[in-house]
């Protein structure tokens, strides 16, 4: 969490990170926070009491609650363009063998996952989500950067044209002449045309979101 | 990288992770990586040279060179499935505002995004990846955890079913009756028809990959 943008954000009161571990909410005497699952099968489920407990004792009246799962809706940047907006999140990360239906049902707000892969746990998944959100708290990122995220904005979904910095020249790859050129309205053409055919041959699936 | 099933592997010798700077490679007296980008625009480009130097450096002749970009073919279960067999794997982080385009076209042998949304910089892309295969690597997971493995390959691409376990009743909530029923081929079928339910539920997406 301490990467130069979030770390900056902690620093500049923008944001407050706790790490709270849910082995503290548990009154087994072994701290245990997991069971066997009722109808058998590999694994431990998380149990719904030392979950409750902890999440109630940290909710306010305007947290969202969101459990970090591979079952969730998939997170895009729209929905974290949403979740910038909300007061107090609570990530709740599980391992990778699941959750009581219980505390789905019972407490959770909504369920996310960053892809279609499997991770050790949901810490991971955590981060990338806080640091997706952080980033677009306003004043998060320097002048520079916003400049930059304005840009990506108005690429509309599509993915990035390609960049050349200097040398003109590098083992035989040349830059582009119209980016040499100073015509900034070829210039301009150039890129929207590539973002396009790049989008267009490796994911039509965005062009047909749009 | 200190997670238990990474750390775990580390420990074991399964694996081997260095972290290398970018500029430790630079020959710019202020150990510069990057400069403006040609045609203008806002931020800075990541240059060919540094890059380069540090590629060739590390390089094996097995080496698989990996870009962590947001225009990079979308990361899944299968595609870590596949990395798993690599190797050796480099993976480059580079910041969001880019890299020149020469280094794609000359020295990256794929370029992999872990989804649809903007993150600090490609560190915390690189640690998901890293996670995602590592755990792969046969003797990583515990015995319990390859098990439960396998239970999710034998979902064969669908959301996992509900998990419950005690107690029976929490706040009025119940635990499903065929679960507690002990007939193993009722519970086997509940679990694939919620499976498959849920699935179509919230992700019909899956249903048409297979």
């Amino acid at each position: 969490m301490s990467s130069s943008i979030i770390g900056r954000a902690v620093e500049s009161d923008l944001v407050k990170i706790s790490i709270h571990n849910l082995r503290e909410y548990s009154t087994d005497k072994h701290r245990r926070v997991d069971d066997r699952p009722y109808g058998g099968g590999p694994g431990m489920i998380m149990s719904c009491e030392t979950i409750f407990r902890a999440v109630e004792d940290l909710k306010t009246p305007t947290s969202k609650v969101i459990y970090m799962s591979p079952s969730g809706e998939v997170f895009k940047q729209r929905l974290a363009e949403e979740l910038v907006e909300e007061e107090h999140l609570i990530l709740l990360c599980g391992h990778y063998e699941g959750v009581d239906q219980r505390v789905l049902d019972g407490i959770i707000d909504r369920e996310i996952s960053i892809g279609d892969y499997i991770l050790s746990n949901g810490n991971l998944a955590a981060m990338v989500i806080s640091d997706a959100v952080i980033r677009l708290i306003p004043g998060a990122l320097g002048c520079s950067e916003s400049a930059i995220d304005e840009s990506f904005n108005q690429e509309d979904g599509l993915l990035e044209h390609p960049q050349y910095t200097r040398p003109e020249e590098f083992r035989h790859m040349r830059v582009p002449e119209v980016l040499l050129s100073g015509n900034h309205k070829k210039i301009k053409e150039w890129r929207s045309e590539q973002s396009y055919q790049k989008t267009l041959t490796r994911r039509p699936d965005l062009l047909k979101e749009k």
